[in-house]
């Protein structure tokens, strides 16, 4: 069954088209910068006669103009790997904002595409995009069943002690606030090989997810039962350009004493914080590069970084009352070895104890890098959302 | 050495008149509602004829007015304590925020004055009362010296990785935004009595200020490594009407999407929020009635805050790595076993374990509550804010 996979941004839309259930990529790229001058779009396909790359800058005024561009160089005679898009039989759509309506993958129907839409002002910036997506890909995949994986929906089993805000009930009951948490796709995929690799079903797990956004999950059992991010996804973890956890205090100060507007300070604390902030570079490549010359600033940063990811690891330690493993994902927690060193470091009070040598050797799939004194795994696993929104809609459609 | 301890807010002035070295409290009260319709003075005194206690509805229209009101009965011919306000030596005043200028006590020049002046835009509610308090004690107690106790400068000692937040650098650098800390006089006054009772100087220790505000410190040798408030007074733990630690969204999001004002906001999270805002009480005697009564919201209220709670002592446990002790303070920390019960609940893996009776057990001066087992001491010991001051007056003025 081939399923595309749609990850559908304001100006970008990232596909992959998978055959399921053998999980076996057949395509996968990106149209990037939607609207803008010139926009891109990548194309990357497994044919029998080899490997296609290919990158054009042709102008894409919207996201329909973007997935057609899309659906043509699917069924593109020389470099296509479909004859028809009808033989796209499912379309997986990652939503970010399921609210408290979706605690799981959903088929899309007229009714939850209303409720996708009743959450626009819980994530104002990430569904409106989502949705269009959607709306895009039934027109182009008219005969595929459409497919929603909600970001947040892992996170549904935490208990309301953890996604509680300590406001005004009103708020909760009648305007939705309280933490939602995000990257719930990828901490369900690394958290179920997690528990299927310690071969330990009632287990206390934390999932690092650390990309270009940053979250942590505490699972328990396999269900989650805390997470870092709240209701948006900008605080928690350090992130490239987010800051992560700030003082309340220092948005009325920007505003009430230095006089920033509302919205420069929600700029600053989105898009000029976080390790961009701190460095004058978001990427942890480049930062750690600093960090290798001896620059003062980029120590610094990688130290916060870390500092915030052992507070983290402490706390949900303490919720869960125990720790069998930790688990690292996503680019920099998969690539980066001086992030796992700092952050392992000095935590044997809480049973985790990291093998040098085998955080700095490089591997694949999923890895072990604690020392033989740890009481606590250290595993690196690969995340793949992509993957884990084909499974899951293959699971929902399987079921249909 | 008479000692004149003053906590002056912004209608309200807390006064002590303490007798140092033998920390005798001479008298003590309070002048509230200042500026308002019916203003209050209380005055509570130890004379040899006995104890005197007095409360007067009286009009005080301003922060002169009032202290000259007390200074009124300090010596007055029945009531009073001293003849003349010249026997006041030392008048040593709580001064909320001391930035980065000030890591100890102060004997007040005009220099540092300056300097409190300059540090009105980080605590616009807070300084400019203290300062002014400091300004009316010049008249009216001309002879006496005047210190300044910061409640920050205890936390002076945290390092950059504890106080820097991921924000663009110039923010920190020109502007001084980081994290500060408050209720330093009462953090050092317990962790010091909890160094010296554990008999250990290389000890690791999280104190736990509950009152209306509420604080934690991490303490390693003696010295604050970390603490859960940041440039203001209102993050971190759940308070009375403070909401603590928030995702920042939660802010944008009752701005743009719900018509807040950003002032509405502030207001929300510091006075309408916290235990308040979930159950209607700010006072944690009112909520365990409730609690008691079998009332949801307030079950959920005390759940939320003990969770908060024991998600620092976890994260605080990581930074420390290790733990030899916790102490409760304050109000709520010494007086309520229904809050240390949940926190300490569940808590075995950080190698916390209560003992249910100890921690039921009514007493005064220091007290061990933890089980046999118990790898960490847990204490409770009660802060004296007001002691502390005079203690810090008095050693600044000797060493003058």
């Amino acid at each position: 069954m081939n399923i595309f996979v749609i990850n559908s941004g304001s100006s970008s839309i990232k596909y992959q088209l998978i055959s399921m259930p053998e999980a076996r990529v057949i395509c996968s790229g990106m149209v990037d910068r939607i609207g803008q001058e010139s926009s891109r779009l990548d194309y990357h396909a497994f044919l029998p006669s080899g490997e296609v790359n290919q990158s054009r800058e042709i102008p894409i005024p919207d996201h329909a103009a973007g997935l057609k561009a899309v659906a043509e160089l699917l069924t593109d005679a020389q470099i296509g790997v479909i004859a028809d898009p009808d033989q796209v039989e499912v379309v997986g759509h990652r939503v970010v904002h399921g609210g408290e309506k979706f605690a799981s993958t959903q088929l899309i129907t007229p009714a939850v595409k209303a409720k996708i839409r009743e959450l626009f002002p819980l994530a104002p910036l990430h569904n409106p995009p989502n949705y269009l997506g959607i709306e895009v890909a039934e027109e182009i995949f008219s005969k595929a069943k459409q497919v929603a994986v909600f970001d947040t929906a892992f996170h549904q089993t935490m208990p309301p002690v953890a996604f509680r805000m300590a406001i005004p009930n009103e708020l909760y009951e009648k305007e939705g606030i309280r933490s939602y948490g995000f990257h719930g796709t990828s901490h369900k995929y690394v958290s179920e090989q997690a528990v299927a690799y310690l071969g330990k079903e009632n287990s206390k797990i934390i999932t690092i997810h650390l990309g270009n956004g940053c979250s942590m999950a505490a699972i328990q059992d396999g269900k989650c039962v805390d997470t870092s991010m709240g209701l948006g996804p900008m605080n928690g973890l350090i992130m490239g350009t987010r800051a992560g956890d700030i003082d309340q205090s220092v948005i009325f100060h920007l505003v009430k004493e230095l006089g920033y507007s509302l919205e420069e300070v929600n700029i600053l604390l989105n898009k000029k914080s976080g390790m961009l902030g701190l460095t004058g570079y978001s990427d942890m490549r480049d930062i750690g590069k600093l960090v290798r010359e001896g620059d003062p600033n980029a120590k610094l940063a990688y130290e916060l970084y870390a500092y915030r990811i052992k507070k983290y690891i402490g706390s949900f330690a303490a919720i869960l009352n125990g720790l069998d493993g930790i688990v690292f994902t996503a680019g920099v927690g998969e690539n980066d070895p001086l992030t796992r060193k700092l952050v392992c470091e000095n935590l044997d009070y809480l049973g985790i104890q990291l093998d040098k040598k085998a955080n700095e050797t490089r591997g694949s799939g999923i890895r072990e890098i604690q020392s033989a004194h740890s009481k606590v795994k250290i595993l690196i696993i690969p995340t793949n959302e992509e993957l884990e929104i084909a499974r899951q809609s293959f699971g929902v459609v399987g079921k249909d």
